[in-house]
């Protein structure tokens, strides 16, 4: 077994809030994360995958097919836009770090599943200071 | 003379358009940084100054200083902000990188003059990708 | 179960010695790090907690209030200071990335708990070159 | 049980074939990793050993002595060499990271055990967009 | 005036040596660099522009239109490639940083200023700890 | 006219203080860098040449040689040292970042001069926030 890591990045808005929330007690709960104007983040998305490597190929995966899974499931769809408004995948959530990653992770492990490996960490670095990983439910 | 940099960081929203241009036409100028409900950046901001080695401190000028100057002036003021819509100091101009720097110049100037230095250059980095550099009108 | 990350950061001073030793036979077991006259480092202090996403609020924990705590309890008490001989918790060891950590991990505990969630590991790197893990006693 | 982390580099040239296939059939497997008139990485290893600390040095193993060890057996003959072509210990493999961070393994370990202390992973970053991580057989 | 840098990467295979010298006295002048079966780096390349705002659009240039040249005209001819035998502008020279630099200097500058702006730097990073600028001739 | 740099790094411990003044005094002034129990930094020195490319060898200086002078001559007296105290070419002087950087320069000019080229710039890193440059006198 061994874990093969790729990094694709975006760069997107988001807030923190409740909608059921007024902006004040939105701003005591979250700070100036819940500004209603938005502020926004350069997002490094690190998918770690695990598996056997293939005997014949020497590798688990081709870095250029997860490369591609990734961008088309993932950081094309984020990539330049508005997290709380504009994501399918993203709808329904408090848009945090740890969401965000959750919602990844349920986003891309069927389609990792399918090259015959398996998705191991959903790693979101949202700043130098702060990041989330994720392993599965 | 010598040259001491400081770097402050700030996360933010902004778009590229020109309101007097269509959703459509502002697409095709700028692509996907068009995005009329907003993306954001960590961005990085360098601010260097030059002088003299104060011959008593050992120092052009206190570090500690210029980072309060900075964060008060600058980076307090953009930080978790919308870049278009929130800011006094940048109004009325196309929010790219280039007009980020000049307006960051221009507020930040009198004040290094007040510490008896001179500033140099101002440095934002938007993306690990891209960044810009003023020094001066 | 999600896991969060927080880097905080100190400068500070430290030697590698046993105080029973001379300066010689330190030299001969520590090399360079024993010099009696110190050396120092940029530490960066990763602090991860483990723990359920809250689902009122989005998040493991506010990063804020973490941020807070590890600096009240730990990186404000190390910053600029010299770790041999100045700090409490840090009494009575060799001054080893490998103890720093332990008892960084000592003095965070109970206050991550106290927070509702677990804390997972303590990352201290000292250089580029090298950085010390630990997971708990 | 503390986990104590060196990190080594080296510069190489590779590429990515199988012997037996014609340069068309490489191509279209691997892409243009497969390149016959090779190309090249900056590589960085990482190598993480566990152990008790040793209560009398402080210290799981003796940094200086595991920087040796890591470049005496693995990175200098690495270091400005084909890896393809010029390397005893990498000979019979399609020389992906995958193999590479599972021959420095096999390379490494019998030399950890002798210091009193185990190997835990092998990372080898190739770009900063890909890297391995191998926990043993 | 202001300066815009755009960063593009390549990973190649090079070796420092005077055809006209045996491995010998190449290995004596430029040590391992000279290696006869190759090594390589991941470059990353800064070119930095310069050029007044556009007043309308609010950049020097538009960054997309500047990394497609750098792409077409220089990355993309030399990414997973041999230096020293696989690229047209670089040959007749010996494949150091330095030459590198210039040659990529020669091959955008005609290209950059189409775009209506000027040429301002070349820097090439070989590794963390070397890297060349050119400013032109 | 070409810029070739080399990093070379050093740890050490310093503090900020005038002798004539006490500790209270020195507080006051440059705050908790004047501890006088010191604290320490991870340094960053880049040492910028400037000169032509020699025709014959590709390159302004040799890399390799560049390096062992500045080790020589700065790194090595610097490193795990405290730099107030234990450095010949460092007495008499606030040990600030500014003055560091001057006697670097000072230090190494000479010898750079007799490689055939001009020393161009010494940058010195402190902390990832702050940074100096000097371009001679």
């Amino acid at each position: 077994m061994i874990y093969l890591t790729r990094r694709e990045r975006f760069n997107a808005a988001h807030r923190l809030y409740r909608p059921e929330w007024d902006d004040e007690k939105n701003l005591e709960v979250f700070g100036k994360c819940s500004n209603p104007n938005w502020h926004g983040h350069n997002y490094n998305l690190f998918v770690t995958v695990k598996g056997e490597v293939n005997p014949e190929l020497g590798f688990v995966v081709n870095l250029k097919t997860l490369g591609e899974i990734i961008r088309a499931e993932v950081t094309e769809k984020l990539d330049h836009k508005n997290l709380n408004t504009e994501v399918d995948f993203l709808s329904g959530i408090i848009m945090s770090t740890e969401n965000l990653a959750i919602r990844i992770w349920d986003q891309l492990e069927p389609h990792i599943k399918q090259l015959g490996c398996e998705l191991h960490c959903i790693k979101v670095i949202e700043t130098e200071n702060n990041f989330v990983e994720f392993y599965g439910h």
